[in-house]
């Protein structure tokens, strides 16, 4: 009997290709991976219905620790934001959840291995190029895709073929994850429309402005508001604190790995929040030439990761240069959380450049005279007043 | 009579310096540059105060509209904020008013030039660097920095020298420009906090959050609310609005050009909302390369110019890479004003690539079907297979 | 009836579309494209071959100074050698009849559009990309890649419908180009084999040493030995000059657009001898700033070109910046040839920074002294003396 | 008594520091550094005539192998040329060459640390730069710089304080070390002439082409011919095979540090052909991603070498980015050496991407079809399809 892993969530697309390929005779491992987007129950429940469905076998792979140690933390160290703007919430997610499946496929020598994307978006190719490279003697089936079948067409089957379920499509599709919910409605289609307060399903509880601070070790969240924590659970334990300030709302309209843009609603408090902080307190501790060189390199980071590059081994090289980087980033960020907005008041570091005996900004000091700075500026100068010496030079 | 131009403000140090050479024997022409930060009152206060502090000749050189064709311009284009943090208020507008010094200068064949810096901050920098490449023929006399003069030496002085003003020194420096006002106090000084509301000049008047919108053509703003208007007198009147709801504070530290960290407070509400506004609707016209290159780009641009280089041939090159990436980037974009913050709602152009007819995100659509997303991925996915063929590739 | 155009160079595939699609009944317009790879003669007989194949008209485009125009001018702005080793003699070339023959077709309203290429190499995304952008309506037909033809297949066909010409195989293909002539064996399949004297179209005839001298205005070459010329001519000239002292052979392994990598043999003197003279002069002329700005982005542009990604608008902004860029890269080059290499002599410039009355390296001069030179070390060095400081720092 | 640590070379200049220190009643301790440049013959010669110039304690200091592991690896794994040209032969070795006597400072408490350079070139800003970060507490004297001393106010000095030595200046300045021999002249003062054959020290010696081979281990070079050896030694070697062809000589014109430009003459045979040899690897090995970030990586690693930024942490993280990326850089180089060039004839190596089995470049091959070439190329021109799509677009 053929052996399909599937990649499942629970939803009508993956229980679709899970009633089917049962029924024509594949033996389906179902598998979840949860990356901190699910609680235990939900995972329970995904559990109990996919044996309900016929799944011969479901696992659910919980990687929170080990995306957490193999992608967010760079995200962090590289103060990511695609398009200075989006977290890469679902993007750096998706690709994890579909290495691990990938993984597990090869781990039990599976024949098939399946997912539920649709031919219209990004999901699909961070599936099959995860699949392709670990498990390249998996044949890839997608029956969602391949038939560009509806939801009705979908329901129906499922119907057909006695599930009778509620797949009454909700007004926003949501996707939670540790690093960002994204949110996509009929606003998100527009170029025009901003999403009403609804959309978000976090809302608002919290008006009073507070202080937080998060305590970064080379480069790394560790401690919340003065107490140590593993960065997994500060995580959490921020989007908690922020949602309840709608802090980390916004709207990404980006380029998708097929050439054209989409825009997607997110709300990723802890994200903002961390990235932010981690970003002011190296302001202080990076060299100039550290400052320009990670920006630049991080931007790629985010771009490839986005793109479904993150097993090319460039992406490896840039870990290392962040990694590298972080050895002084470390401190106390101080943060004040304000209805719908944040703001960062200071930072404290052992390594803070501004702070340095050696010499202090605008105020007389002993690291240089006038004498100097007359020196200074004369050979700084020289290259522009040898290229401004020719006469035609206007 | 040796004629000698000073960059002169009206505050103490230029004031002591008009006095001193004047003293001295110096034919002393004050010139003031407007860059858009003062009102016609202003300067002829300043005006008059020059001439009753012995000034032989007072000039104001309004460069408003040049900064903004030769500087402001680009740093849309390139939504340059330094650091991810600060439209460079200070940095790019003292570069100009050097420059317009330095020209003047020239264009007297004065054989001195006089600034009153101290020898602790970047503004020395771009004067030097200004006079020396652009009048080189003229001696920089900089008494203030040489003599490592205190502000009781110079009060002191000016009294002696029958001048009997006030010059007490307010508790947060301001300095007022079109594309931001910036603010030091005693808190910037400190790496931990925050300025107070009070230090801010603009207080906040309007708490009724707004939409607005602005229309860019080619990257310029050209619109407000619907009113076609000059870009310098839009910037303006967005400083008004966008003052009135406390909009674009924050506290930018960074690299100064002598090596060291320095941090300053600013309100730049036009700026920040100009760039936002701006950098969104690039996202929905721009192709993927071009935001990515133009990011780097505009990053160095901003850095150059910060640190006095402007004069380098490279920025030209910068800039033409800039205005020709601004094509399409036409449009309107809408923003919400609320206390402290704003956000963008979202665009609308005629280039808009999210909204063509060739191809539209997630959706079905006739530019490809599933077996060409199929081939896509699958060649797409070449170059990983083949790394990861290797057998010891872990 | 229905008209096709097709893309066509005279060879075995082209000629086989040619028959192939009369004989289905298209009224087939063939058209070659010359970007100087072709004599007159050469072009003579191709278009008479066309006609005796079925050509129902036949088109010759001459681009030669529009590919300079457009293309080679910025390849010798930006010294682009792919990976630093291959002027992009196919790449571009081929990029540039794709292009023109998409016009043609889009002029014509020609409903087919037709090219030879396989689904195995870069061409056929070269050709297909053109196509696409240029003449949306046309549909692409490609015989060769979608039925898979072998060479054998062809002949065969050819001789079944009436076609008895020679079309053995030769031992070497090549691809004569102004920028480049690439030639392909069975060495250039391994990576270990060096082609042989024999496989390159131009032998060694000149052993004798001489020196040349090319002349630039504004970074385009127009005079050779004190002689002004057109710079299609001077490249031209240049092939011949240099190809008789065997100059500019390589072989060349790099990255395709479809992941894999390929490897090509090329004799290209006169794109090698111009790129380094061009680049020993802007040494002497630009700013470091720009030196440095324009090897990274030249180094995109050549990828993206190579990559069939010259209609992106980038590659518009990246051309605004290297022309920008060529200012004062005015001079006069003088090489030294030899057999199967060459040198650099020296140049002469007008905007010689090197030459300049402000400064000259290693000599004593006035522009500075010791005690400037004291000064900016010691500010050039305040960050590293900072960020050194802290006690933990190994 | 007071204790100077001098920098000492034997040469004019620095025994001129020697004598006058000595007799200014400094105990000065002579240090000379080794980075792979003397012989022992030479070292022994120049530790005599330090003790007979009055030095107190001379130390020799051999970091060959710590140059090597701390520097050269990396300019391989970099590929780096300053400008594409020169391999960085003086630069580096100086920099590290400052490094080290600044640490022997430190060691020895020395409250006075001693270099001869003058204040037109590079080398004080290295030396001074290195002494200040790493021995803060020494003061630097540098009696030629503060002086302006020429060479004959030098030579009358010692003269008369009893040293009668042979201090003609040669024709040609030469600074030899391990990676390339640098040749100053008259030539080299001008921007047209090229240094005569008998300026090089190394004459050519062997005419007859002969082949050899490079093995490298995760990029650094292992083996020659056939043979395994430390990589110091290897190098040694390959300077002396190639110095017999006349390899690896050219002039580089480049920016100072001073914002001038200067121009020297270089012979590096070894450095030109690894760097070559291990570029043509990387090519075989690397993914595309890593070619294109690599390039500009080490672009930016050579020119903050260059320019005495060693010590900033910047240069750690890029070291770390190209070692990761070295991990496939594994194989053989075949080069071929001629009288006065090489070039490199082919690679052979487990991770050739190129000979993978996965594809192979122009071949029909099962890892793709024409269908799914046809369908990459549809969605790969997307954008391009999208952006041209709008109507004034021209």
């Amino acid at each position: 009997m053929k052996t399909a892993v599937l990649a499942y969530s629970g939803g009508l697309d993956t229980s679709y290709c899970l009633v089917r390929l049962t029924k024509e005779g594949y033996k389906v491992h179902t598998v979840i991976v949860n990356s901190g987007g699910f609680t235990p129950e939900e995972l329970a429940q995904i559990e109990n219905r996919a044996y309900e469905l016929g799944s011969s076998k479901h696992k659910t792979l919980d990687i929170t620790e080990l995306y957490y140690k193999n992608c967010l933390r760079f995200l962090i160290y590289g103060n990511i934001l695609k398009n200075n703007t989006y977290p890469l919430s679902v993007s750096a997610e998706r690709m994890f959840q579909s290495i691990a499946i990938a993984e597990y496929a090869k781990s039990v020598n599976a024949p098939y291995i399946v997912h539920g994307s649709t031919g219209a978006g990004n999901d699909q190719i961070r599936f099959d190029v995860a699949f392709a490279v670990i498990s390249p003697n998996s044949e890839i089936i997608t029956p969602i895709r391949d038939e560009k079948l509806s939801r009705q067409q979908e329901v129906d089957y499922l119907q057909k073929n006695g599930v009778d379920m509620n797949w009454e499509k909700a007004k926003y599709s949501i996707n939670k994850g540790i690093w960002g919910t994204s949110v996509g409605g009929v606003e998100t289609l527009s170029s025009d429309l901003a999403l009403p307060e609804e959309a978000y399903p976090t809302q608002i509880s919290e008006t009073t402005p507070a202080t937080i601070e998060i305590e970064f070790l080379k480069g790394e969240p560790v401690g919340l508001n003065g107490e140590k924590m593993n960065s997994v659970q500060l995580i959490q334990k921020l989007n908690e604190i922020g949602g309840k300030y709608a802090i980390g709302r916004d709207i990404h309209v980006g380029d998708t790995i097929l050439g054209i843009k989409g825009r997607v609603g997110f709300e990723a408090p802890a994200p903002m929040i961390i990235i932010k902080a981690h970003h002011l307190l190296e302001k202080h501790t990076l060299s100039r030439w550290q400052l320009l060189h990670k920006d630049s390199l991080a931007n790629w980071y985010g771009t490839l990761l986005h793109e479904a590059q993150y097993l090319d081994p460039v992406m490896r090289d840039i870990e290392a240069f962040l990694e590298s980087s972080q050895k002084h980033v470390s401190g106390k960020v101080k943060i004040q959380l304000n209805p719908y907005h944040f703001h960062l008041i200071g930072i404290e570091s052992p390594y803070d450049m501004m702070q340095s005996k050696v010499a202090t900004y605008g105020e007389e000091n002993e690291a240089w005279d006038s004498r100097d700075a007359r020196g200074f500026i004369k050979i700084f100068g020289n290259q522009l007043k040898i290229y401004h010496s020719f006469e035609d030079n206007n």
